[in-house]
């Protein structure tokens, strides 16, 4: 099954600017994405990049800069179904949990990310139509019955956890074993106890160089 | 199969404090163990409530108010093997969630929370000890491999959501359906889009009283 995997490829995670510089932060999402094709092909499916611009990976590369709305909605018109798509920014992907989103039988399956979102779908039917602004879980669920369809909803923690925010960097360096942890522990990046949850920490002010 | 659900009586959820009262506070906390424990007995085992105080609840309960980990470690050990254990602020959990838990064949399987946590486990091997200081995801895969047994991972975002901070109750109202999310929506707390991952946030200043 054909799998679109958007990726932002001009000014990628922004939000971990505290922590990382503009070439640190592409070299980051190169390594999140490698994760996230690696975990579609062991699960025996097809990655295609669809990317903001021009990206030198080893995948078909979709070059398309129109917000994610558009773009996916086109990419699925174009190809045939079922077909899947999984965030660039979910290192924690495995080839079983893609497996687990393409085995349920419904016209479109979800998988909810973290906070609103949705981090990976398939759809089996030609009336869904993709929508990712605002609470993009919630409009999607919408979406389904009205292309007359009861969505299902994946249980999956690697799959909810997209890297936005410093706090997911923890979650990357606990439970995962690609590129993306990889990196984050040659770049110094540990994790912390604290009185609640854990927080992520870089060791000293050294300039680490990832890579 | 005996499933240990620890609750803190006393001064729970302090973390909610910007939005909540002391007394909604420990209303909420009654809504969210109510969920788990109906997951639990949904999945067809025997939920026992683990108090650090006596609580008035439908459900057996052992009083212990030591730290969590002495309190888990004796109850698991005064009863028959395999035994469970789930978080009493995990109110996404299902029956099936549970069930996949308990599916699982291992002599330790561990359902991660967010940020280091583990929201529930099954043991089935009488040389685990659990540790729940610090990153305990990461400590209890250390006590499994010293119980001489490579410790499971499921992977559920419903039982790696428990609910500690503000950011989680959008998780609650966008994924539960029980008596959590019920609770939340009388209680006014609603779903903000934002920029980034979506708030909560409370209507007015009114009291609205829950309940």
């Amino acid at each position: 099954m054909r799998f679109f995997v958007p990726f932002d490829a001009r000014n990628p995670k922004t939000r971990l600017a505290e922590l990382f510089d503009d070439g640190e932060r592409r070299e980051f999402a190169r390594a999140l994405l490698a994760d996230v094709l690696a975990a579609v092909r062991g699960a025996g499916h097809d990655p295609t990049v669809l990317a903001t611009a021009p990206v030198d990976v080893d995948a078909p590369v979709t070059v398309d800069d129109r917000p994610l709305t558009p773009a996916v909605e086109d990419a699925l018109a174009g190809t045939d179904l079922p077909a899947g798509l999984v965030a660039a920014d979910c290192p924690l992907a495995t080839p079983a949990a893609i497996q687990r989103l393409v085995a349920v039988d419904a016209g479109v399956t979800l998988a909810p990310g973290l906070g609103g979102g949705t981090n990976a779908l398939v759809v089996r039917t030609a009336d869904f139509h993709v929508d990712f602004h605002g609470v993009s879980i919630r409009d999607h669920r919408e979406r389904a019955r009205e292309a007359g369809v009861e969505p299902a909803t994946l249980d999956s923690f690697r799959l909810a956890l997209d890297v936005d925010e410093p706090a997911d960097l923890v979650e990357v360096l606990l439970h995962g074993s690609g590129e993306a942890a990889a990196w984050l522990r040659e770049a110094g990046v540990d994790v912390a106890a604290t009185d609640g949850r854990v927080e992520p920490t870089r060791r000293g002010d050294s300039g680490a160089e990832p890579g």
